[in-house]
């Protein structure tokens, strides 16, 4: 990868090298093809943008090489990045290379508007990244260990008597815990209102929260039921609503860039669910 | 808390509020009294750096109730700030606060000087950013759920047989991994010599990467002694041993502010551990 292009930037100042490395240099998003998985909160993002991007694994011969090259052990990186553990892998550009899912948001959500203005508004950002944090570790983190609390390397059936138990535990404490949560972010005057969760506008944690939220109704779809119909969820369920009624997310979903879910964070075992 | 003070701001320009929300303002760490726990985090953040804070659970009347007013079910957040959902939360002056570990290090680096300067390197501190969220992740997260792989509110004793199995593939799998990736990292060009993560120079990340070698090294002694003496992670070895050197550190660690590992994160159980 060529590095000369940022190395002399450096001696750029900010502002100059904001607008050098702005919108017209190509959005690539490095993940695992043929499952939505953490690359689905990337390609939201783009998509609920207008923002063009190249789903490299999908869309490209490199097919799924591409996720391989990055996080082999021989890959050290180069002279600006850091080898990424793990995609998804944001390229923007030819030298810019960034891992891990709230970094690359956090990264694209002044670019892409999805964070308040920083000159209105410098912290902003930093409490719609929380928001994300939160929803990640509670809504994808947690639900992807209940098929897997033992080993991530192992097969659901080796370790399903034990997920049978995390899941009894999830469905009763942790997610209505985590859905609470943001009903009262939403509940909350920072909220700006209650229709989106930080400022009154759309950021990119309310993205996060709809496929989060969208996940789990996939996994847990007899508790997520039971919980959106106790009505102490209504401002949460209702946000997942406005989110998906956007008109450019309502295209991204009805097309075929929406991959549908399967082994992948978000897995529907029957017997992990139930309305209790 | 009043919120008169930054909505004020909120029609000032970046530039004018970076100045006015800068080091003159005071910081206030809320979290749990009497273990390291996440909060270990910031506090390296401050004492690395000789940043003046306040301990407030441990330093103030406060104590406890301070961590559990912000995190009651009844707090809705105020004009400025969503409610977080646990602690560390860090309050910066009267009317900022911000939650989730890796977002508050993210708020602080650039004010305390823990990652490369932006104006000459706009990208850096997202690479701090990864860094630190994969040490969180593989060396904080996963090794507190090998003492709680099926619930967090439920004993350790109540989840023992899982713990066990846990605990023998976080040692044989999880563990080298990340200490893997993080040698790898440090043998990379980015890393700019190899004896910090990224750039040369001390950042946040290296700081996160000292305490969570230091938390498992805690928890697993038999296990990370097998694999220092293996000769394949010196580069990690050699950073921990480095910033543990750095005079600020040093004074710190020989502080009665370093609290003592006990049920926190980083928990030692004789039968999670074996060099194997």
């Amino acid at each position: 990868m060529a590095s000369s292009t940022r190395s002399s930037k450096r001696q750029k100042t900010g502002a100059e090298m904001a607008s050098e490395t702005g919108d017209s240099l190509p959005y690539k998003l490095i993940y695992w093809p043929s499952i939505p998985g953490r690359g689905e909160h990337i390609r939201l993002a783009f998509e609920a943008t207008g923002t063009p991007y190249i789903d490299v694994a999908n869309q490209t011969d490199a097919g799924v090489n591409a996720v391989m090259a990055q996080i082999s052990d021989k890959n050290i990186g180069d002279d600006n990045n850091p080898p990424p553990l793990a995609p998804p892998i944001l390229q923007h550009g030819d030298d810019i290379l960034l891992s891990q899912t709230p970094n690359i948001l956090a990264y694209l959500g002044p670019k892409l508007g999805l964070v308040s203005d920083v000159t209105a508004d410098s912290v902003g950002l930093y409490h719609v990244n929380a928001l994300t944090l939160t929803a990640l570790d509670g809504l994808s983190n947690e639900p992807h260990d209940v098929h897997h609390p033992i080993a991530s390397s192992a097969y659901y059936e080796e370790q399903k008597e034990e997920a049978l138990k995390k899941a009894a535990d999830y469905r009763a404490v942790r997610l209505p815990k985590f859905l609470g949560y943001f009903e009262r972010v939403l509940s909350g005057p920072a909220s700006g209102g209650g229709e989106w969760l930080y400022g009154g506008k759309l950021t990119y944690a309310d993205l996060v929260l709809f496929q989060t939220v969208d996940g789990v109704s996939y996994a847990f779809p007899k508790r997520v039921g039971k919980l959106k119909s106790s009505g102490k969820y209504d401002k949460v369920f209702a946000l997942y609503e406005r989110v998906k009624a956007l008109d450019k997310v309502k295209s991204y979903l009805e097309s075929d860039r929406r991959l549908k879910y399967s082994l992948g964070i978000y897995r529907h075992y029957p017997e992990l669910d139930a309305e209790d």
